[in-house]
């Protein structure tokens, strides 16, 4: 087996633990290093770092501190990258760690992040699901069972000072057009957990570390279903060493992640092949990362698809704008699963947590984007089809997800 | 073979044929009636009705009339459809017209409609594509061969007056915001094309009838790729017979239908056929069209992926906007199509029209979304994936597409 | 429109084509020359030329006289090639004439060929298929719906005396083996159809002109039901021109073609392209075709999978025989079917018509070679998956297959 | 996580491990019972149980005792299993062991068994193949990677005493056709290792187990690769508790398994779960297992084809011979791989270990059956395609299979 660089101790706190960190900054000191060429294994905790349990309540999901995301493991230093570089990672294999076989899909409350429903899901709600092998089921919503698309949802390499400097100005600049609507997070000092850099040094980075929560140019918390494992991702390198980080493992994931707490997330570990490739962001024009996608994921290929456009529930006409358009086409699949006997709970952690795709369809057609969301047939336990016959409800009601509603 | 309902002579106007239409109107009469479980075939124009030609100058696409679009074969009554109705249609197949086997991309002008990287091309240019059997090359961007993933860009039910009233007040309502803005089309009668609908009854339609351009819940000009030959598609019903329409077909498109002018477009045929779920809108609580994808589609499945976030070229950030970061991705892969020596315009082109997939990957990581672009690999002639050797140019720039700039 | 370079008129007797040919050997002329980097269109008349019917007896299938097939259309000079080279085929589209939109499968009487099960099914049967654009369904069998496969039975280059003179000697000595066992079919003059070859160049040609039965070196009746339209074939170049034909055209067909008679037979067109790899078969060492698959083929992937291993219906054990196991794995899959209420003849027919898959498992696993036979659930109405709950009879017997006993 | 329910320590003799066997006998006692619904694991010793190491050299392989073979985990009795019941079997998920992340291939010497080309390559021959992630690499086979297709290559319940006595009657009938011919292994007692059985018990049952190399109504050695981690399969049940049995790990293997020894073969554990369908065999006609293939898989699509008949190399006509077929296009493969620079051998271990496909292609198109072998290109670190320019060698020889030639 390949060496395990960083480990993580379920049983320990988090921020404990040196070798992990939960912003960006250029100054957080490599956990380890490697050479181009080597395979290694990462570890890494849920990126809640333990906070939401395997239990029937829904009060930690509407409890945790946001501050405090997410756990990332690294950065691993890659001796001779150099910024313009293309960092080359084999994503060699993901899995979740023996003694934790499980992970959770939430929605937070409308109070705390919310998420792409939460004007219809306004509450906490939490889902369980148990891991059997390459498969998924859960006790708070029977009749679907899902192979996994294990991926990291968060991936990425060291900002410099510059790119920093960056994000952090053009995101304050959003935060000002609108100081209370949460549209982004500023750094935050209090909960900043930046590895081995301790005191002054921690306190002055801390006060400038960008937050884990949005993906940026350096990948990032792209919340990608497809970075799965098998799959090769070329990031950009800005500092000497790379510096590459990862965690918030999926156990599987929709497109779109639209239950935010959000797929589901589980702890586990990443076995994965650093290479170079020298200069490679000018010679390919690279400014985000690209990636080829894995031979091995789930083959499901039968859909039933749903369409939205940009007019929102009210009938209000949005212009061209697929945000409105796929909220459409995700409403439009909960309503049709409800047929079936499922919660509108349920459905929407469905869609979070499966193996859906949610394609750009139309984005030209003024006034109205259209935007599909493709919901894989063969997950469930029952025939989801449309017939002439009409829907028959599988589900009786009696079993639904806990819900914690703000106190 | 199954009866052809409504013929298209490619050398005469396309308003001369009363079984065509360019608006949404209750008041059209059906060109024809079919039953339930009939399948039928339907001529129709390219979307332009023939305006644009098989040649090497795009000043067609810089001149042509958008009032006059979308010509549309139908509508097909269906007896014993009623409001309420599921109309569920098989696409059995779908071709472009023998004399006619070739199709046309291109990019509007600026002033003229645009695209959706319209700032970065902001001139009138065409692309031509051959078609051969079920794969396509253009003469104009060499290196590339598609199998054609064949579908109508535009295929939908008639509305009824109220939900018609409803199409015209709330984009109406959307143009108020912004007169100048272009941000939607209203009724025109000047160039209203109303099927057999003739003097005041024609009139008073045409004041009203709804353009063709946007999606809407009745399907319309979704330009969903995967409606492709094979598919099952099921519609809303809203006036009695139903009212099936389709036109606008393309041989090929990528998701988003970028270059808006659009796709691969041609002339062609449709065959279909057509039954009902009794009370289907309410069983299934349907609001717009649901599909099933077709079983015979390209198998393309090794990709390039890029990634885009919500920060524009300029660096200015957006809130969880999805068409900002599907616009970087769409940028990023024209970057990067570049180093193998495409133009800029050929790689815009090949974006909006080979089979590529736009994913709508995270979008609750306040504050930026994240889209991917998946462009297939398989369909170049040469290698695109990145390597440590870097890219090697496969094209001279000797051939490229034509432009033609504003008067 | 290409231009089609050979056509058929399905009210004319086959013999009565000069562009047709029913024997292979080198003296045949050219029907048509072309040069590389062409594309035309081949029409073709069924295997049989046209003698079995579209109705609902299998008089035909019992009597028809298997020394006149099969009919190909050709041999098309290719201009340049030469012998050593490989001829490149594109498929680039195959289709069903339009007055001509179905096809048939049936078992032959064991007193006329039989097939792969004929000891179970020593009856001659037909099935009737109606084509419906990309898919088809039979009124003799309920229940199962594909979309086409097609692809030609038949298609090779023109042999040189050497070749010829190869096969017929090859093929004597395993009559010779048992005269009266039908292992092979030698020359047979009466009823030879060699194109435009007449008179005394005909009769000697007719004398000893290779059977169009076997597959061989050259290709022939290849009856691989993944040499279908979209594909790319490398022929073996034996004569100046390479005289490419092709004929025996399948709408879909399973794995081993068991039914012999045999897929789903049609009359109808190929649109292809050739081109010339000079010295290919020395370059690549190429003996027998080689051929890359279409991008756009059926996207089945839910079997049911049947192994069958090579001991035969009476317990006898047979050595490492594939072709016993897959004959156990056919009536193994057949017995299954009969469990939700097909007739072993309808079931039958199926195997041999639609995309199953017959894999060669196992074949070093002394005594027993192990095959499976991959049986697409996609294509059934109903649900054939195996459950705690049993299988339900969906089919009651009431529609069969037209069988017709031996005079 | 799971309880594994038998383990194997690689640094002791197989022998000494009591819930390990080696031969079948309804009356090796069950090693553990579980009751249906239950997961569990069981580790498994590679098949040799630790005989071949991984070195560089092949005498391991050249003096192996078959008659020690398969080394096999259980059985595991399955509380309510009775006759006639069917067992399914969710292979969950299949690894290898943590402290033995490698597999080999080998060709067996001609005087040992041989292979499916013994007759090309008599000698034994190995290679090593590391593991890496879900990825494979040979230090003695440059230029191909494969994404693992990872399964039993032997799975089975134990058989009744009327089964067993059917296998040995019929096995050995065969043999004495040909004594010498190694047609097939009888019961064969020294080297019997028949679980916690000891004593009288254990010679008697050793006496007439049956051997495990070739698969059987109850399973057995199959060498399916695509009963792959994943899969559902259905097996038969003799007797009460059913007797699931599991062992020879293969990480990939090509159809056919024509190497023998075999495919990738290693040592690792089964996460697997049970359930019964009551009188599931005579529901649904049941003789062998069936089984449902697995929704994760490599998605390898793009393929060189090679065909073969059944003439074989010295042109002798063999009657619809599918293992003839099979062979030449095995054949065919390896002269085009050593066109890149491949020797013979290595050639022959990729088509053992690769995921090729093996498809009876036409079997009733007298006298010659045809067979197809598919090349994955995606596997290969270089262009295989074929092309005008001709082959160019990737490989310059100078790394080779090791070879150890018979004493």
């Amino acid at each position: 087996m390949p060496e395990t660089l960083i480990k993580v101790d379920l049983s320990q706190p988090a921020p404990s633990n040196e070798k992990v960190h939960n912003r960006w900054h250029p100054d957080i000191p490599m956990a380890c290093w490697v050479n181009p060429g080597d395979d290694f294994v990462l570890e890494t905790y849920d990126w809640t770092g333990g906070f939401i349990q395997n239990n029937d309540s829904a009060d930690d999901v509407r409890d945790v501190d946001l501050t405090t995301v997410h756990y990332l493991s690294g950065p691993v230093g890659v001796k001779g990258a150099e910024p313009g570089d293309l960092l080359v990672v084999d994503l060699l294999d993901i899995g979740a760690k023996d003694e934790s076989q499980w992970g959770f899909n939430g929605f937070f409350s409308q109070k705390n992040g919310g998420g792409f429903l939460t004007d219809h899901f306004p509450s906490a709600q939490k889902s369980i699901w148990d891991f059997q092998g390459m498969f998924t089921t859960s006790r708070h919503i029977p009749g679907v069972r899902y192979a996994g698309l294990i991926h990291p949802g968060l991936i990425g390499t060291l900002p410099d000072p510059k790119m920093l400097e960056t994000w952090n100005a053009r995101e304050q600049a959003l935060i000002d057009t609108n100081p209370d609507g949460n549209l982004a997070n500023p750094p935050f000092m209090a909960t900043a957990h930046m590895g081995q850099l301790k005191g002054e040094a921690r306190d002055k980075a801390a006060a400038s570390g960008a937050r884990t929560v949005p993906p940026r140019e350096h990948g990032g918390n792209c919340d990608i279903k497809d970075l799965s494992r098998g799959s090769k991702i070329f990031f950009p390198v800005y500092v000497d060493g790379a510096g590459l980080s990862v965690g918030d493992l999926h156990f599987s994931q929709g497109d779109g992640e639209i239950t935010f707490c959000g797929a589901i997330e589980m702890a586990g570990w990443v076995h994965m092949k650093v290479s170079i490739i020298k200069g490679g962001m000018a010679k390919y024009g690279i400014k985000n990362p690209i990636f080829k996608p894995s031979p091995i994921v789930p083959t499901y290929n039968d859909y039933v698809i749903f369409e939205g456009i940009s007019v929102d529930e009210s009938g209000k006409q949005y212009y061209l704008d697929v945000n409105v358009a796929y909220k459409q086409a995700c409403l439009n699949a909960i309503e049709y699963l409800k047929k079936f006997g499922y919660s509108g709970a349920q459905a929407y952690s469905i869609l979070g947590t499966a193996p859906v795709q949610g394609h750009i369809s139309g984005v030209v057609d003024v006034p109205n984007a259209c935007a599909t969301l493709w919901l894989p047939t063969q997950i469930f336990d029952f025939d989801i089809n449309p017939s002439a016959a009409g829907p028959v409800k599988y589900l009786d009601g009696s079993i639904d997800m806990p819900i914690s509603y703000d106190k």
